[in-house]
């Protein structure tokens, strides 16, 4: 179990290598929401998504012997890239296992972090295999994604410095993908924080943290489809058992509405946010009520967008 | 002419109204760039431009009688929102004449702080004509985008407030439009600033100011179509004498520089730029040498951008 002590360690290691990102709010969205809403944004956090205090507290934890043999993970998504920036910080080699027809953008991204990328077919079992067999050959650390506690206090340093920013913060939405920064947050609002309360925020089409949550028995993912792409995995036993135990609830929002959200948060904001990380905004405007006349604090975890595939740009090119 | 008390008093009346927009840096752009480039985020002021500075200035010293009256402006991009913006602040009415075929988008932006639309037929005489008979008939004072020495007073404390932020910034670059941001800029570093140089850019397809400041005769501008339609305008006889004699030089920049520098900085900064805004970098580097190894401060003046219209985006669909 993720303890407070954890991510004030945690915080400690790699605060100094990390942005302090900023925290906007914006008077149109409070009066729309009717509540008075901090912005913390993450997507002007290094590598463009708070994976990278996950994966540097990961990286940094790591003993010398096993460091130096190097670090290896098969989420090419935002972790991919943390994971490799982590990675140069201490001086290793970051192997990043993607599918042949992985997106160009996600190789591109890789490589300008520093990754040495490894292919594999496109299934899940493919990318797995590989990267077994590099790390049975190369003696290579696997970092998870989520599934990992040094990961989840890395994640649950984005509240502690929101906290320090916007000390009276009542609420705090976060979205639920494999539950890292969901349940790293809910740790240390539980653990360091008096009666500020957590919620997930998901797509319907890809609720499996609703479905978890509301049985209280953890569900697979069902093929997600959501616009949303970094929500597309499920959580873990270690997220499920922290989530279920410390978050208030779990919102659903449709694509429509994230999409819609989305537009808005680019025009009024001038922010480049991902779809995943404006689940919980639409969520706030969808349940108005449970959130009216709140201080609610809504993390932006990334900012990571193919330009080329805008979803409100129906003809937008292909990428 | 504009004189640094001007700009501190500006500064004075306006500072409690509007944003103190962050100052960001990127290592990537400093790599590129080979300079250490300051961001100050005027795409993150109120109205999603710094023109709020200048009417909001310009409104705050109307006397009472006349402001009482109401204000108008026949410019229907980032001044005109502003102008309907300092005029609520105020209490006053605020008028903008716009072609009957605007863009939806600008019809949007103007109502949406408060202006009342007067519309007009598409060519310049007509959006003047409209403008004379309504201050004839009701007394309104003009506030003009940039030919007005409370409008410049009110752009100059960009820079005031950046040089607080970086205080060693050794020379600041900025979009020549009209050439208000660019001669208030020009007359803080003058007069507050000692080494301070200020730098103009413009794209090539609306150089007006490079050629009135390369023949030292003001020039008018030909018939503009850059993609940053924010800098179609020409400077006026006020502001091309504050920059001939105040700045250092006036950069061009190709419309293929601009898009793809501000591609560039919505992927690497998250930060919707429009394309005026993103001149000054696309300058930077065209022009390395002039930059190499010095801390360079660039002002981005204004976000406001039709999502539905990106530059890179052939196929966007129409807006």
């Amino acid at each position: 179990m993720v303890k407070l002590e954890d991510i004030q360690n945690a915080y400690k290691r790699i605060e100094d290598f990390i942005h302090h990102t900023p925290v906007f709010t914006n008077s149109h969205i409070n009066r729309l929401a009717g509540a008075e809403i901090y912005f913390k944004c993450e997507n002007l956090q290094k590598t463009g998504s708070f994976k990278i205090r996950g994966a540097s507290n990961a990286v940094f934890m790591l003993p010398e012997t096993e460091a130096a043999r190097g670090v290896i993970t098969h989420s090419s998504g935002n972790h991919g890239a943390a994971l490799a920036q982590a990675a140069r910080w201490r001086g290793i080699k970051a192997y990043v296992v993607m599918p042949r027809n992985a997106p160009e953008i996600k190789k591109k991204a890789a490589r300008h972090y520093g990754a040495e990328i490894v292919f594999s077919e496109a299934t899940l079992e493919s990318r797995e295999a590989v990267s077994q067999k590099l790390i049975d050959e190369k003696g290579l650390s696997l970092v998870h994604p989520y599934d990992n506690p040094n990961v989840i206090a890395g994640q649950g340093t984005v509240l502690l410095e929101f906290q320090r920013a916007v000390p009276d913060i009542e609420m705090v939405v976060v979205p639920a993908g494999g539950g890292g920064i969901l349940s790293g947050t809910a740790v240390y609002a539980r653990e360091a924080l008096d009666n500020v309360r957590v919620f997930g925020a998901e797509p319907r089409l890809a609720d499996d943290a609703y479905q978890s949550f509301k049985t209280g028995i953890r569900q697979p993912q069902r093929p997600p489809v959501t616009v949303a792409d970094g929500l597309r995995t499920a959580l873990s036993d270690r997220t499920f058992n922290i989530i279920r135990r410390y978050v208030e609830d779990i919102l659903l929002t449709e694509d429509e509405e994230i999409i819609s959200a989305m537009r808005m948060a680019w025009e009024r904001m001038k922010l480049i946010i991902e779809p995943s990380s404006i689940a919980p905004l639409a969520a706030i405007l969808k349940n108005k009520e449970r959130f009216a006349g709140k201080k609610v604090g809504v993390i932006i975890t990334g900012g990571n967008v193919d330009l080329d595939q805008l979803p409100w740009l129906e003809t937008s090119s292909p990428g």
